[in-house]
């Protein structure tokens, strides 16, 4: 009877049909792998309400040690977290115009609460620069009060026709900041340093290089000024963007009367920002990395940084294999590696490696009698499959820290060239055309189209403008698509 | 023009109307000792959508503090953080008969998302049992599943009729635990393991003694088949719940199919628990250990443990002293303090001594020139307004740091004598209604009543049988309310 428990608790792996890089005649392989991973991996799964996701505990941990780095870099820039409701009055939502048209058709809406009717439906927040603006314009007052600096964490619903895990779900985690200043100048100093912490938390935590720029008027937030970005290359040659950090000038601060006495003793309205990323960085993570065996997670935010897999046969081998693992746990725990023993005794240890890989493990020691014996280890490399024999177990700690560097930069630095040799330089748009119908890159071009243009070559391409990137400087040129002179170049790409 | 501005930015702090040490007389004074604490602090602020508040910076940071303590008992006990949807399909709702009346006349319900009306209405979550187990349903085959331990930090909406900041708002912030078992026995340990948790937090971490005990059927938790919880006694002599652990047994394992393949090879329903604290807990810091000059912090959960108040005169004084508090402010970082330098110059040192008491910061340090000069400073402690002066400079963090357990070991103690002090013994029901017309206490008697005698009781005294205390060994006595033999006995209070 235990054996025939035993047998049907073996559990399933998914196998995998991986055509993720890039065979553009089949886009559904590639959202399947997409979906085979985030939930053979256990990131995610499928909740029973429409368009709405479970984040399993291994894609949490994800989550938490993304927060974590962020919400550290968020104070140590100033800001303190808080928290605003979750419902925000309909009437609200409409005081700024190209607000409530951008977010209305997405608005999940309260209309009865304790058994009745309510006077006035309440929308469950999509963003909350209405209600937080709201509470900015009762604590505003002079210029003392300015900067206020505020952040939260939480949960946000936005009613999306077509959801995918982590990248599009009708209800998301964030965080949001909003901010408000005395001057143009400084709001504007915000955006950009809070754009600059998205950069770092992309390139330094999630091994992601992505371009900075500014989006066009096309793909600005529904009541901003500027809408600055970061966007990525995932392993598909698609973009991706991954954080947004908004201008918003004085739009808010009339729509919500936040009004300050300046220092020289005149009422001004506030300068604001705001700016937010969310759960979609584990999508980010999931495509920008990943490869036919499933996740490649970046170190520095892996839940599980190294798992150790013991090798035995015998009862005897395996109390000596064992021991000496937990020895390991014990030493790379102190270390302030995150660590985790595969003691499983209903797997084989191929069956475990396949577990572990798919869950992007970024290093796997595998001790067997004969590496107890000699005391070394074998290690494993995730993201490049390569094997290390007879490691010395004197001094492991510091290897494996090393290693866990090591690893960090060489999924960065893959995905940098990846994005290089992806992407191309187009000067009209019957080449871009040709170039979009065969895969998906980035498309340098010079660009002084409308967004009228952008729309029609969506239509046709399927590519919008990802962003101005600020590292491209001016250059004399044609627009491709208009052929008038223009200093000014985009970045086309199919997108998430 | 400037010095206008400057004379209208002087922050007026709330005139406090103190009368917290419970003159029943006015329990009106008591509640607005407690709003203008609240706001006043800045811990909260009201929000423009009925019965919700804006955690404010301050509050947040208190929560935060907390969170990162319990969150460490969790994660240490073997549990693992999660995320559900915020939406419950309203026939799940349904599907456990005692849960859905319990919550159904709290809900607030979803009945349109992307400008349609929705085919099954939405509830936004009042609890997350039942889209949780929905989940666990699907992940639980086998014993080797089992336990599963899943926590989620998450909002919750229970619309209440009578709102008061932390204590009962529609929205609050909270975690709650899921978890299922193979056997009763663990189960029930696990809501033992998990009421001991909250205990700690309460008593090790907000300093507020706490009686842990089990709940009468009248107080259960809607679909629960016993409920444990710990009450704390306030300053003004009444219990306030602040935290409960469900052992749920199987029903919810049947209302959602949990099934199991036991190691004998049966199929067999998972046995569970469910346990939660919410920002409830703030509530209970104020109350449990404010006095008439407003918070009063433990050290181990305060956002600032020491604020430094520099004090002088002239230009020369005020470079001396700041740089002095400047170098203390490092010295206390690198300790690990919590500190905070009021470098305001449009404030004076009485303002800001008023301004730091009322947010209940543990300790201040004053600096004067004569101070600097002297290598020493003056330390003022919050809880007892004890004044040291000519601290010696040198060694300060770890006096700073002695002083903080002092602290915190002093008003937990202070709390503990309170409640000892205000607890009483009835043997009779006019007895009790006596003392309870006069004060608020605990009141310890016998009990053999039944649920409407609870109830008759609540209208008459307006208490309620907190627990029945785990500490309390059964002795024989009478059932002060039907004269009945018993050998158990209760806790009756008035209750937040």
């Amino acid at each position: 009877m235990a054996s025939d428990a035993k047998a049907q608790t073996e559990v399933k792996e998914p196998e995998l049909d991986l055509d993720i890089d890039g065979d553009e005649g089949s886009v559904e392989g590639n959202s399947r792998w997409y979906t085979d991973t985030v939930t053979g991996a256990e990131l995610a799964d499928y909740a029973p309400v429409k368009g709405c996701m479970v984040i399993r505990p291994y894609g949490y941990a994800l989550w938490e040690n993304i927060k974590e780095a962020l919400d550290g870099m968020i104070k140590e820039t100033g800001h303190s977290n808080a928290y605003f409701p979750l419902f925000i009055p309909e009437s609200f939502l409409k005081k700024e115009a190209e607000h409530v048209e951008g977010f209305a058709p997405e608005c999940a809406v309260v209309t009865h609460g304790g058994g009745k009717k309510l006077e006035e439906p309440l929308i469950v927040r999509p963003t909350s620069e209405t209600i937080i603006n709201y509470m900015f314009a009762k604590w505003v007052h002079s210029w003392r009060d300015l900067p206020l600096l505020i952040n939260q964490w939480a949960n946000v619903v936005r009613w999306e026709m077509r959801t995918r895990l982590f990248l599009r779900t009708a209800e998301f985690l964030w965080q949001e900041g909003h901010t408000a200043h005395a001057t143009e100048e400084e709001a504007e100093a915000e955006a950009k340093t809070m754009l600059e912490c998205y950069r770092k938390l992309a390139e330094d935590w999630l091994a992601l290089p992505v371009l900075t720029g500014e989006k066009t008027e096309r793909e600005r937030f529904a009541g901003a000024v500027r809408t600055y970005c970061i966007e990525a290359m995932m392993r598909d040659g698609k973009a991706l963007q991954a954080g947004t950090s908004h201008f918003l000038g004085q739009n808010f601060a009339k729509a919500f009367d936040i009004k300050f006495q300046s220092q020289a003793g005149q009422l001004e309205y506030a300068w604001q920002t705001s700016w937010g990323v969310s759960t979609r960085l584990i999508g980010a993570v999931v495509l920008g990395h990943g490869d036919e065996k499933g996740l490649i997670l970046p170190p520095r935010i892996a839940p599980i940084q190294t798992v150790v897999v013991p090798i035995y046969k015998t009862d005897a081998e395996k109390e000596t294999v064992l021991s000496s693992c937990r020895e390991l746990e014990t030493a790379l725990k102190a270390a302030g590696i995150r660590v985790h023993v595969d003691d499983r005794d209903n797997h084989t240890p191929g069956f475990k490696f396949n577990h572990w890989e798919l869950r992007g493990v970024p290093l796997r020691i595998n001790i067997g009698p004969r590496d107890v014996a000699g005391n070394v280890v074998e290690i494993a490399r995730r993201d490049n499959q390569e094997k290390m024999r007879g490691v010395a177990r004197e001094g492991l700690p510091a290897t494996i820290k090393d290693l866990l560097e090591t690893v960090q930069k060489a999924i960065f630095e893959r995905a940098l060239k990846f994005r290089r040799d992806n992407t191309v330089k187009a000067t009209t748009y019957e080449e871009m055309k040709t170039i979009l119908k065969d895969k998906s890159v980035f498309v340098e071009t010079h660009w002084d189209g409308t967004s009228e243009d952008e729309g029609k070559i969506k239509e046709e391409c399927k590519a919008t403008i990802r962003c101005l990137p600020f590292a491209f400087e001016p250059v004399e040129g044609t627009c491709m698509y208009t052929g008038r002179k223009t200093t000014r170049r985009v970045i086309f790409a199919k997108a998430y």
